[in-house]
């Protein structure tokens, strides 16, 4: 009996198949011709291997990528765009979604010509190929999240963006290959009064960031791999500063130098940039730890609801302080609160994927997602950040937010009261 | 003081380094060009965000490909490449990376008419569409390494390939979203009498495999999603099967049905193909698990060692029997063996990443590695494999690799008695 045979008698079963639909999402028609007739694909030689050496995805997921807002894209010198989150699944970004955020562009570099610097406060001032970092002891992988500052920036003022992607898509998690910064840090020998260290990228912005040497000695990484394979080039190849927990300005992409001072430095991206401009006036500085957020993803206005009855209802969470405890989910606007599903790993400083399996009768739905981490810091509502910072920042709003259900399963960003 | 400003501050500070040369990889030239002159991707403003919405890896990065053999990619009705271990760091193999094996190329599913059909010994038949599957409550999200049954064939009779690309990129290693198959089978209701299930693929080869019920019920998944994105074509979008830890070809792609019997139906990929051939004209059948492996993908053939003084040697290990317990190296064909040191994330039946920091003095090197699960199983010698098994098979090979290096640092693939 040859396999055609096979997949024929299963196509009359099939067709022999009523009344087998049911409430959990299962159905079946009679007859459903895209069961009991051979399709188009179970009869034609699809391509060989040697069409695609490197794959990429299906011409029917054309829909998902990175997105820009036009006026938010204004040139090369300052572009940005947005993980498309709300089709996506698991923690893992996948390398080629993974929202940009460029000053000067991609900085197109090659390999054999750079050089990692480490100088100022040392012992041994020091410069490293691609080689020699390659070849250095201690290699580590981990799975960090990264999150622009700015991510939900625009939120501060009211639902402005209709799409999780759009008010929360600058936000990736990513799997790192390299080396403990730390390990370099103590080949140059830094001096007792080395405290701050300058990261300084190869790009045309030359972006600058001050980092003080506790936090450069405790957790960071300098990175040459990404989710297995080399960076990509919008991320920094060939080689990126990794600060984890802290807000991506500082993880300086294109990484070519790393001074050792005694005081920060007081560039661009820390003064008059990735400051948060307070009700009075007043900016806070130096803010760079990213707390704890979540947003829940499907449904969102990209990904309205298309059915009642069973519903599967998914999101993100991190903070920058440590692990996901725990994620509620509220579908009444924050009155009453359901504990989610946390699903695949928990790692610390990584995007946590929940799940809430859920019923919907078609009722209008508000739906909210709130964060907690390991160190019992709870994730704040947006009326609760405004009160204390005011509405001038656009920078580190992690309030929670919401989404409106409508009957039709539409799904707008809105405000609540 | 500009950015600009700064920049060049920092080369001038550099044209200052002098005897930072050590052994452990950093160096200086003095004057280093590529320190004390700007270049070109610090000049010009690079591509901004609108030039990759679905990004790819950097032009410099062109030979890390999925390759062929020529001989072994003889038509679309049959044909395979391999992953490039050796350019790859971390557990997590990229998606456009992941090794293929097609038995009639690629199927090119429109995924609102792909239909996943449960039937047999069941209490309810039942039909899924691919949003049935998505609102069914339970999902999850599991790393999982799938290997070819014949990864590492080409060997039993001899080093044959040069490379672990070749010799060993019959393995992959993938975040996956989806579903217990165990809900799924639970709502058809599998009868008493249901101990096999076929899982049968909507492609042109019409693939199918036996699976006995008990493996369904613990740890099989439908799954939509890989590494966060859906599925590629490849690795059949939009619905594959995952059986955790078993040979790859059970893996069943572009999954349409699965039916419930009480034997198993001994179709062409369970007794022609698929069994193990013994010296004495017997074959081995149902040899379904991936007994443990491992692999040092650096140095190998593909990445030779290009310099004497440290270097670091890395690898991966798995176990379709659980997880990793300890990974040991020889650099002398395994009559020395030190514990190399595991980083990242031990998950069972999934890849894991070991490395070895070393010296090396020019002598020249046989490199082999040595894996252990926490089953207490220790990966065979060859020799000791083909005593028992002759070399008549080309399925289910995890014995031990050398690679000789040689003074040159050139690699190759070789036999020790």
């Amino acid at each position: 009996m040859s396999d055609k045979t096979v997949n024929r008698r299963a196509f009359m079963t099939a067709a022999g198949l009523a009344g087998a639909a049911v409430a959990t999402g299962a159905r079946a028609q009679t007859p459903d011709p895209l069961i009991t007739e051979v399709q188009p694909w179970n009869k034609q030689l699809g391509d060989g291997v040697q069409a695609n050496p490197y794959g990429s995805p299906s011409k029917f997921e054309k829909h998902v990528v990175r997105r820009d807002v036009e006026w938010l894209t204004v040139s090369r010198e300052s572009s940005v765009n947005f993980t498309p989150l709300h089709e996506l699944d698991g923690i893992i970004t996948p390398s080629g979604l993974c929202f940009e955020r460029h000053h000067g562009g991609v900085a197109e570099i090659e390999p054999g010509k750079h050089r990692l610097m480490i100088h100022g406060l040392v012992d041994k001032p020091l410069v490293y190929t691609m080689d020699d970092l390659k070849r250095f002891p201690g290699r580590i992988n981990r799975a960090y999240f990264l999150e622009c500052a700015a991510n939900s920036g625009m939120e501060w003022k009211g639902a402005q963006l209709n799409g999780c992607q759009f008010t929360h898509g600058m936000v990736h998690n990513v799997w790192y290959a390299g080396l403990p910064l730390k390990a370099l840090l103590d080949q140059a020998g830094v001096k007792t009064n080395g405290k701050w260290l300058l990261a300084e990228g190869a790009d045309s912005a030359g972006m600058t960031r001050s980092i003080p040497i506790d936090k450069a000695m405790k957790d960071c990484m300098v990175a040459w791999n990404m989710n297995g394979e080399a960076l990509r080039p919008e991320q920094g190849y060939p080689l990126r500063l990794v600060v984890p927990g802290w807000e991506g300005n500082m993880w300086v992409k294109w990484l070519r130098r790393l001074e050792i001072g005694d005081q920060p430095w007081h560039h661009r991206e820390e003064t008059s940039k990735y400051t948060d401009l307070l009700a009075d006036g007043r900016s806070r500085r130096f803010t760079w730890i990213m707390d704890a957020k979540s947003v829940v993803t499907n449904p969102s206005p990209q990904a309205p609801l298309r059915a009642k009855g069973p519903n599967v209802l998914t999101g993100l969470a991190w903070s920058g302080r440590g692990a996901i405890k725990r994620v509620d989910v509220s579908l009444d606007g924050g009155r009453n609160w359901t504990t989610a599903r946390i699903e695949g790993p928990v790692l610390p400083l990584s995007l946590t994927r929940f799940y809430l399996d859920f019923d919907w009768d078609g009722r209008e739905l508000l739906v909210q997602s709130r964060a907690m981490d390991d160190t019992g810091y709870v994730q704040p509502t947006k009326s609760e950040l405004r009160a204390v910072r005011g509405v001038n920042s656009i920078y580190h709003n992690n309030g929670i937010q919401t989404w409106l259900v409508r009957g039709d399963g539409e799904t707008e960003n809105v405000e609540i009261s």
